[in-house]
């Protein structure tokens, strides 16, 4: 009937029904119908300056560029002003800074990831590295999420032409402190990567594989959130994305454009969101980059959204998934 | 533009836009075309039969009751079993033991639960009590979560006959951990409990209060995850919702009505999520009656779905809210 599994690293536990066998079908949007794009490549003056741009030998905020980087129209935080703490009673606050970046994949309006070609998500790969690496200069900001929302029920935004969000926050996520601290558990005691021992046993018992590449595993994990959820991690050990190579760039960029293209055809286009879980800011003063460097191990978490979820969720942050990540993986390998 | 707040209690952080005043509006289903509804009485042999019920002649599973328990149809978890917890590699987990239950709120099919009349949410109120000693008897299982989906968008179910589910878990969910372990902390530092000052606070500044009753506050949250989102609390200190009293149900029944009126009415019929934050299931040989007696108050939180989570929010625990709870509670109070 199901099982009760616990996600090791952030100590969430997931009721897995291992018996259903349906599988889910996103149901797409409607086709975009946008003729006036302000991401499209000649309406540069149609968003705010750009922060970066991959381009040749055009200049800045004029036609030309292969992958562009912007401020987000509507900002949620705000890049000027001080880092400000404070209380309120017994709470606590800080201020509203950070950045909002939204990064433009392609000159042209194509709305899915998968249609893009290998050079073009190389580039984008590149992008995500070089803000990243930007960002981490900035010592108010303590972690920089990059993702990406597809689809409408993803949370996505109106605009299909294909883009990535950036959002650089002044405090360190839950999700964030709960992965790092479900490490750093296991180091100290087994002295070894959970993420590396992980992979280990995936690539061990198969059943959860989708594929491997030279530099990357595709995994179902074992306590998925969500129907056909993926994780796609590099094989080596490596504490951030800033240190990914140009040989790891090229084959995640291929990795990348397979696995979506199997989601598409598997699940009918569904809404998703990509989330890449990198280290937080490093702080050279509490002597952070060792403690990282053994105990945490970047990857790209895949969540395809085809239900809702719950009271039962949002209250307990336990999770139903009604699709079992065995299976899942076995369709996906089909698929390939 | 925005704070970004922590909640004291679960360590969250809650990006929130302090200058937006659009009030957010609710996009109600179709009204139900249902005929033929199995929680209906009358139809009491459509369903599984009941395990408990609150009726005053009439037998059991024939017409006459006023609250009916029934196991759900499509169970997640099953009753009978033995709870094995087993590891896999690295990872653990247990049989998927445990209950899953539909409260029926009403014999009448009643689409808005503040259209019920008081008398009939204090029944409802002590068939959670009822339901939640019961289960507590049963030492496979730790946690029993009382919880409501009002729409589609909220995970609701196709039946929109008035009913609440109720899951019982074999592990403690992390949100609750969080919740534990946040007020743990306070009252070892304290000797208070965090959320009696998190009361006092609330009435004193007034600007996050909706209203008080004889027994109850009603709050937005400082670091609130959603638009309008709401705390119901006992203003008294009480770790479970099973030490409710009479007087208490009967405040809490009047003032639910109340609050799921006024939201209906400011909010356009919003989707929501209730869900009952109680004490986890007491473990007499840990000693945990004391410390919890101590250090935690239960209390509702009801969660308006007007806003889809995006990539940011899966993989960080972060949240964006684009209203300020203190807005909120002045909205809330013009429409009292």
């Amino acid at each position: 009937m199901s099982e009760v599994r616990r996600d090791i690293v952030t100590d969430t536990w997931v009721i897995i029904d291992t018996e259903n066998d349906v599988v889910p079908q996103g149901v797409p949007d409607q086709p975009g119908k946008q003729t006036d794009c302000p991401f499209c490549e000649g309406n540069e003056q149609r968003t705010p300056n750009e922060i970066f741009a991959i381009r040749e030998s055009s200049s800045a905020n004029q036609p030309g560029w292969k992958v562009r980087v912007i401020p987000n129209i509507y900002p949620i935080l705000q890049v000027e002003g001080n880092l400000l703490k404070t209380g309120v009673g017994v709470y606590d606050m800080v201020s509203g800074i950070g950045a909002n970046e939204v990064i433009v994949e392609s000159p042209r309006h194509t709305p899915h990831f998968f249609e893009l070609s290998d050079e073009q998500v190389r580039l984008v790969l590149q992008a995500y590295r070089i803000r990243i690496e930007d960002l981490h200069k900035d010592n108010r900001l303590r972690y920089i999420l990059i993702f990406k929302n597809h689809g409408s029920a993803a949370g996505g935004s109106l605009i299909d032409h294909p883009h990535t969000d950036l959002i650089a926050l002044p405090a360190t996520p839950v999700r964030v402190k709960q992965k790092l601290s479900g490490a750093r558990e296991y180091f100290s005691y087994k002295e070894r990567c959970l993420f590396c021992d992980i992979i280990q046993q995936e690539v061990d018992m198969g059943d959860r594989l989708v594929f491997q590449s030279d530099h990357f595993a595709v995994i179902t994990p074992f306590a998925s959130r969500f129907p056909f959820e993926l994780l796609v991690i590099p094989r080596k050990h490596q504490f951030s994305y800033t240190l990914i190579d140009p040989d790891q760039i090229d084959d995640l960029a291929r990795v990348l454009k397979r696995v979506f293209h199997v989601m598409y055809l598997t699940l009918n286009d569904p809404p998703y969101n990509l989330v890449l879980n990198d280290s937080p800011n490093l702080l050279p003063k509490h002597n952070y980059w060792t403690t990282i460097n053994d105990d945490f191990h970047w990857h790209i978490e895949i969540i395809p959204r085809m239900d809702r979820r719950t009271g039962f969720e949002l209250g307990t942050g336990f999770y139903i998934n009604r699709f079992a990540p065995e299976r899942a993986a076995s369709v996906l390998r089909e698929h390939l």
